[in-house]
């Protein structure tokens, strides 16, 4: 095994510029999946990817219809029921470039500049899926792969992965499997190998408020209608009280405390308020009270403002009252809370404080539940002896604050775990300007899933 | 005289296409004071006006430069010492068409539907200028001008003639005259003439916010910094509470209060709250308690937030927590207030009420003080006997919401009074899309200036 694993691994060194070239070729596909205008570039990149599948030999690939976006099925089942099926998890739609003049470099146009490549989605995540499929390209190149592998490639899961549910019920025989390795998570720095244990669920929702009828001159009507961006702030800066409370009636009730045991492991991960304070740039921190930083981002609620627009904003005065506002705000859950419940709470506080003097609706843009998964569970284990012989160190388990539907839809439809992990930085902007992979952790990515592959048939014998 | 003006009436009457042609020439010339991107229409509309001056009979014209926009001059003084002088003042700038999307026909190209010509500058102030020339053109095609005339037309006043005070102090002799007419004022109805006694003053600001060091993921940062959004929010929630008072340190203090003799005029107006849902279009009428809607317009300071813009406001969902967060805002002042004050007193808001986990920056885009005219000036009491014979009803008098800073410096630079009227409408839509003009308000308006000049010149014999 252990030649096999090499000779693996010496194909990826001498095949670094090729497996590059097709790294940008992904990366140069606008995969955007929120704007309608690109839905043809997610055809393309949905094609992209089952040609590359049949390249590095996995023969039997197929694009599937959903109700938006299609997904790329593709598996190769050579090893039998004597070993383990893995099903590869993975997404190829991206979040949108704005704002496109803070990039350094076009966002589509992969650039490599000290040992990191600059595009969107590189880190998130089309660059975790080069690392796997370069992995098994490198084994089938040199040897056999030793395990099962089925693929789900999907293409809206930058937008809450709307149709999934629907399609993984209608699809159940095609991707049984006895687990998930999902890479889309990341590691909490370069020198620390990290699996992922929970992540919190995401509620989405644009709020539009309408004042007067149409836009009005400040100087004939100021000071006689309810300015419907002053009603939103209104609206807005009800929804967090000072000590960073959320104010939406019963948020916190289905919160589970988090444990001793819990709050133990947080503080193991020795991120203090400097380490985020430099991840953010932000000149101070400010959240939840009684809460650290780790504990907030991957335990607790949050509610966060992700866009505003209203009235004049370009160049210069203009004095508008403008007819409409519009709002977009996400809360990120934890396990128990559901956005379905979320939305009763948001709409009954928007009932209470909206000021009645305007008018307001609420649409629901995404909804997915949080989720965790078992660490003691067998192919994780696996996946961690493996991190901690590639990387030289124990992995860390973490409460992630990015939400992953998929992971409770894989649980509750097909009935299997998923391995949460990944090779992504939270330095790498990941759904920002400049979003970026490293290199170095691309290339051992790689490595680790050879090992990984060969490790899991062998612990399965 | 009474021959004279029925005959430069016929002309009127008979050259209508003509004059509607020329009205259409300049509405055409996307003269946006506002944005850089259009200084070249600016001069294009100022070197219009020029040629136009001199085709209808005003011999001595020319362009000044200033700051920023051109001023357009000319004069005829053909009558000499015995009769007075007339500063025409008039602007061919006007406001961004945004938000373009809603116009019915294009903002730049006039459009006649129901006897009134859409396009942006129709009302505000193109079409009153329009007025002042087609009643020039009339007399001086017919017999000739029974005044004196000079014209100061700019273009900067939708920025708040940034240029105007220090262009008259430069100036002065040039444009020494006996008084001011000034029709960007405009009239309460369709039946019944106005005269504007008061203006209101205008400071206009953009406060920038910003959080974190750049665009974060909010599943991955989101609950551990502030929210550049949720604090622009908390910040402009705060400056207005619900009685509708303005919470600025000190806001107040310099207001006079409004006599009874005031309100009984106010009240004379008889536009109570179904008026202005009606021109309004809102579903409620909200403001400062204590004051009735005419009251607050006419008479009481304001504050409304006229833009706002952050994070992500495309289509769809975008996890995006911004690093920064703008907003646009704006005071209409009452006499006695001062734009310097309100900029400290907005300061000493920010500085007390803005989160202190965030950094924010201050800037003044437009400062100009509120003005009152006297009623008993014989030239206005002339325009208003002219008024009353023209359209057959009394003009009524107003204090008005908008802001028209030359007015002030017209009397404190060149020591004279302004006559502010004018025929455009409250439901025209100045500043927002779909502005136009009512075609039978130019062609009175045309017959009023053309007996006014008659009648101003006989009063003066």
């Amino acid at each position: 095994m252990e030649d096999k694993i090499q000779i693996a691994k010496n194909y990826i060194n001498e095949n670094k510029q090729k497996i590059l070239n097709s790294f940008f070729e992904v990366l140069e596909i606008q995969s955007i999946s929120s704007d309608p205008a690109y839905a043809q570039q997610l055809k393309i990149c949905a094609q992209w990817i089952s040609n590359y599948l049949l390249s590095i030999g996995i023969p039997n690939t197929k694009i599937l219809n959903t109700q938006k976006h299609p997904v790329v099925f593709g598996e190769s089942l050579i090893q039998g029921k004597d070993k383990p099926t893995i099903l590869v998890y993975g997404h190829y739609d991206v979040q949108p470039p704005d704002p496109v003049d803070l990039w350094h470099t076009p966002p589509f146009t992969p650039t490599i500049k000290e040992n990191k490549i600059y595009a969107r989605g590189t880190s998130d995540m089309k660059g975790q899926m080069m690392v796997i499929l370069s992995a098994i390209q490198a084994i089938n190149a040199t040897s056999e792969l030793p395990v099962n592998i089925k693929f789900l490639i999907e293409g809206e899961e930058e937008i809450g992965s709307p149709s999934i549910k629907d399609f993984l019920q209608n699809n159940r025989e095609l991707f049984t499997s006895d687990f998930v390795l999902n890479l889309d998570a990341g590691m909490i720095s370069k020198t620390q190998p990290t699996i992922v244990l929970g992540l919190r669920g995401l509620a989405y929702f644009e709020i539009t408020v309408t004042g007067p009828g149409h836009d009005l001159h400040s100087g004939l009507f100021g000071g006689i209608v309810f300015n419907p961006i002053q009603a939103l702030s209104k609206i807005l800066a009800g929804m967090i009280n000072e000590k960073g409370v959320i104010q939406l009636p019963g948020f916190y009730d289905d919160v589970l405390p988090l444990s001793e045991e819990e709050r133990g492991q947080f503080s193991k991960l020795g991120l203090d308020d400097t380490y985020y304070l430099d991840q953010t740039g932000a000149s101070n921190i400010f959240g939840e009270e009684g809460y650290s930083c780790a504990e907030r981002i991957g335990a607790r609620p949050t509610l966060d403002v992700n866009g505003i627009l209203g009235g004049y904003t370009g160049e210069g005065p203009m004095t508008v009252i403008p007819s409409k506002a519009m709002a977009k705000l996400s809360m990120r859950l934890v396990p128990n809370q559901t956005p379905e419940k979320v939305n009763q709470q948001l709409r009954e506080y928007m009932e209470k404080h909206a000021p009645k003097e305007i008018k307001w609706e609420l649409r629901q843009l995404a909804s997915d539940p949080a989720c965790m998964t078992d660490p003691k569970f067998y192919a994780t284990q696996c996946f961690a002896e493996t991190l901690e012989t590639v990387w030289g160190k124990e992995p860390i388990y973490k409460r992630e604050g990015g939400s992953i539907p998929i992971v409770t839809h894989f649980q509750e439809i097909l009935g299997i775990e998923s391995i949460l992990s990944g090779f992504s930085l939270p330095e790498d902007n990941i759904h920002s300007p400049n979003e970026r992979m490293d290199l170095d952790l691309f290339w051992k990515g790689i490595n680790t899933v050879i090992h990984y592959l060969f490790n899991i048939a062998e612990s399965c014998k």
